[in-house]
């Protein structure tokens, strides 16, 4: 039975797609026999190396005095103090961004921060105006379908597709296309992109930044995958900032997923209206994953793992998947796999595919293979598109043997389907 | 300069009153000269055995395995299922509530809870009513003032007081004037309340429960300082249950502030209502205090660390302050102290106050002492009530001798504004 629900309520009880996708994945594992080859989770591996940093640093904090503080005393809504500090200096010192305490914000987890900047930024305004937030290069993160508190304040666009060579693509924002004035109350892409891997260049990245700039709008980049941690960027590229950029972090690709800690960067007038929605909504993040980045940003060892442990292990798995599909998809099919710039997935685009991805999807399963349907990564995008149908996410959380194996299978499915 | 906020975005960055005063007492105590005695705090103290009870449940948890999956894995947005096994022992064989894991989410911290609840249940409906998120008996906690997204949708009720012996009160719910239809989305209180320390009675309690359940209205119970933990209870009281309850808990006034864990335990519509709004703001609760937590319900730790040195830290100081009040304050003023029935505040009424309660701080202020006025403790009621300006909250987290030295300068400052 369904509860007395307001509309706010209505829509946040509405899930994405992908959820109700992981859901028929665990329960398929749960009943059926046999092994099952993965390759579905967004969930990151616990690298060793990674976890013994952490251990590092917890071992470390329980042996001062702070653990007590850390724990056992509320803190305040910006955050702990040291995590901030430990963010001005780092990104001063590296990318002299000239930064100060008040340009900083810690969030429990970098989709409370999107949860924060849509419901503050877009929606009904005081004037009248309900304004959009804008994801200017569709698909993106499928989680965005669900920061928005109504369904009309989402708008994506559709991109430009570039086949840079037999079996590749990288999507582009069509600048013909995107349109930002001041109805638009932010603007929100990740880079690298969670699902398709694809690094928006620096200069499409300023385009959008500065196209924005005119109206006043911010630009929250979220740089879940990006460099400095961790770092899962497999081409070249700089992180862009300015008067109306937020730049958006996360520790979870750098192996704190369970500790949910976010962080935006901007100008302060920003920071301090997300900071007032935060106390409002929940006092402040947790503070134990920030005591242990803190210390791992100041003694540089998260800079070193995640560019000696973390992208390293993600670059491997991703050639050896590509090479897999090279070997395993037949060649007169109209297959293009999205050119592997970063983050932790493949995002293969079967052109003109006979049948719908989920059925797709359904095809692969019989063979015990996981993959993501693409469908729910296209938040925002109302228009009809054949291709929103037509592509399938892979993770390279699987083992090789796992990915090749799956390359395999995804094959033969594909050669069935097209006929060939 | 402000940026361009939607409607819920300028209501989210207002800040009640308290952090205003917050604010003014944390500067006032930098830049001013010699030793202040401060009863404003809400920050629990960290008591030795309490702190020592998390420092032994980390280092087993840095002992096992579990720790990578607890901070390296994205967890399940109901919570760490260790510890929703562990409530739902818990309550079962202690209450016999009869609960199991589809009753239970975990939230970080009990703010974000009220957050979810507040918004799923009340607001603008499809239908086209706005429900009210109803608090029963004002005063009560400041942070409901945050916790709508609109302005409209939170109503306060003027309790009844009872002048329960000489200079003591009690606040009662004023039955004659609540109000609870199916206009109604949710019904809101704190019980032991912060700030007065007044425990609605078990029958209070049943009442307001069973006239919301006519109208198939949930009742959110804030038990933050009620038993089982952190039983910061000084009086008889029962935790009530039942269809409607929604029992809301947190772990902050049990030694863990800092990591944000809050519990509702509720009909399974219910919390999976709030489960969504969660995934979709936030995906889940940071894990590291779930899983510390986890283990302290199990062992019955934390159970008799409440009991055993929380409870009688904060009675012995209420009495301390108790018997202050009665040596210091003028018995020719019809001043009251509320009946200190639990949590960590007293809370006292100067009936007929020449003064406003502001203005009284700020003398109070001057003799080195602070207090915390209590007009933002009043959120949601309307109406004009000479008593919303005649109350201070003072905080049970002092030394003894702080607390009996600011008496004196309270009973001081009351003698003068009076003329005694």
């Amino acid at each position: 039975m369904q509860p007395r629900l307001s509309r706010i309520g209505q829509k946040m009880s509405r899930l994405t797609g992908v959820r109700a996708i992981m859901k028929d994945i665990i329960e398929t594992m749960q009943s059926g026999s046999g092994k099952w080859i993965n390759l579905s989770p967004g969930n990151p591996l616990i690298l060793p190396e990674v976890e013994a940093m952490w251990r590092e640093y917890t071992a470390k904090l329980m042996a001062g005095k702070e653990f007590g503080e850390v724990v056992g005393r509320y803190g305040t809504s910006q955050g702990y103090m040291p995590l901030i500090d430990a963010i001005v200096t780092f990104f001063n010192k590296n990318y002299a961004w000239g930064i100060a305490r008040e340009n900083v914000l810690i969030t429990p987890g970098s989709q409370a921060l999107y949860f924060y900047a849509a419901n503050c930024f877009g929606g009904p305004g005081a004037d009248g105006t309900s304004r959009k937030i804008v994801l200017p290069l569709s698909p993106d993160y499928t989680g965005y379908g669900g920061v928005t508190l109504d369904d009309d304040t989402l708008v994506a666009y559709k991109p430009t597709i570039d086949i840079t060579a037999p079996h590749r693509f990288k999507y582009r924002p069509d600048f013909d296309r995107l349109h930002i004035d001041s109805n638009v109350g932010a603007v929100l892409f990740s880079r690298p992109a969670n699902p398709t891997g694809n690094v928006l260049t620096d200069d499409e990245v300023r385009g959008i930044v500065n196209a924005a700039a005119k109206h006043d709008v911010p630009v929250l980049i979220d740089s879940a995958y990006a460099a400095p941690f961790p770092n899962l960027v497999f081409t070249k590229m700089t992180p862009i900032y300015g008067p109306n950029v937020i730049h958006c972090m996360s520790l979870s690709k750098a192996g704190l997923p369970g500790e949910r800690v976010g962080v935006a960067i901007g100008d302060a007038k920003y920071i301090e209206a997300l900071e007032c929605f935060q106390t409002n909504s929940g006092i402040h993040s947790s503070r134990f994953g920030q005591a242990l980045a803190a210390q791992a940003i100041d003694s540089g060892d998260l800079l070193r793992v995640s560019e000696s442990v973390i992208k390293p292990f993600y670059q491997r798995k991703a050639k050896v998947l590509t090479d897999a599909f090279e070997r395993e998809l037949p060649a007169d099919v109209p297959w293009h796999l999205h050119e592997a710039e970063g983050a932790i997935f493949a995002w293969l685009w079967l052109k003109d595919l006979p049948i719908t991805d989920k059925e797709l999807y359904q095809r692969i399963k019989k063979h015990h293979v996981f993959v993501v349907p693409g469908e729910p990564f296209f938040p925002g995008l109302k228009e009809e598109w054949p291709h929103k149908h037509e592509c399938l996410r892979i993770s390279l959380t699987a083992t090789e043997e796992e990915l090749e194996k799956g390359a395999a299978v995804i094959g033969q499915v594909v050669r069935e389907v097209y006929g060939k």
